[in-house]
């Protein structure tokens, strides 16, 4: 008989397959346009079923996928300080290439959510401040170190720098051939005196005798 | 009566108001979610009397809007070469600051029609690539007139200006005090040996005296 610990786990992985069933019908349908009850049908469930994991309904659904895509950028940029930390967003933008359909559904989720009316308004403002804030940060700490151009003001450059990933992003989702982690990293140093080196290879595009 | 002529106008000036009631009802909802009844509504019109104006509904609906916002750049550029193109780019970015529906529209739009199988996907890829290649183009006049920085490549030069361009139209969009004319003018002026002019102000700004 499973346990209350087997009913935890068992509870856990049903929020995660929600959330796997979430995060593909949000990333084809846009949030506007998606449903509770097509996310239960995704994954098997009941809408009651799925609203029992996820008392706040779409809204939390929505929550609970925004905060998965950030987990993997807090893992890559922890501890980091100064032109590491910079180099780390280039890692980032690196392995964003094998993950166009999460690239895909932020850019929709993030466009959708300028509406000041959009459920997830506030999290994206805040989103972009605290990335903002942190960037800014990395460029100050950049500064510190010597490794700052002349006159770069370390908010601007932080700004700069994310609207670079984002237009990177957009145009490369749109089609184009672009690099989108060398773009940034072109980018990146124009600001500084010591330039961050390239990121390495993704996992998928490793050399076949890597494994 | 009403001549031929005058039912022209009549339905010219009805096509008008669709594409008006059309554009705010995508603003507010973005494309998937919007219905061409809901556009009807808006407009005071039947379903049906919309899809006289627009046999190809929805979809033709959203081609009228999407051309609207691209005419007024045309008018801009038109017979601009080098340099000069580029300051044009600045000129449309600081218009665009009063015009935060457009922007937001576009902007959802643009993020929605990333799925290949959106209705909008084609007509995004190619204006990409059309406006690449415009500010591509601009960026070599600028070599030949000697006003470009030497190793600049003009292509990844303009895929960067619109990368910029976009990123900080959504980073404004998301709240922050963002300056988009003066943040391109300062990244395009970053491959120029001849700096690009600041934009004058937009109409709205202008100082009462000018009325």
């Amino acid at each position: 008989m499973a346990g209350p610990r087997g009913e935890y786990r068992k509870s856990a992985q049903r929020r995660e397959q929600i959330v796997e069933a979430a995060f593909a019908v949000f990333a084809k349908a846009g949030y506007t346009a998606s449903s509770v009850s097509q996310i239960a049908r995704e994954v098997g469930m009941t809408q009651t079923g799925v609203l029992h994991h996820f008392a706040g309904g779409k809204t939390a659904l929505l929550k609970a996928v925004l905060e998965r895509r950030d987990e993997r950028a807090e893992q890559v940029l922890e501890g980091r300080r100064g032109t590491e930390f910079l180099a780390g967003l280039v890692e980032i933008s690196r392995e964003q290439a094998d993950l166009r359909g999460a690239v895909q559904l932020y850019t929709i989720l993030s466009a959708e959510a300028t509406d000041p009316d959009h459920p997830a308004h506030e999290h994206f403002r805040d989103r972009v401040e605290r990335i903002a804030s942190a960037v800014a940060n990395a460029y100050a700490e950049a500064g510190e170190d010597g490794a700052l151009r002349e006159g770069v003001d370390p908010r601007a450059a932080a700004l700069s720098t994310l609207a670079m990933t984002e237009g990177l992003e957009l145009l490369w989702l749109n089609g184009q051939d672009v690099d989108m982690a060398e773009g940034i990293r072109a980018h990146i140093n124009t600001f500084l005196t010591e330039p961050v080196r390239p990121a390495p290879a993704a996992r998928r595009t490793a050399a076949p005798t890597a494994r």
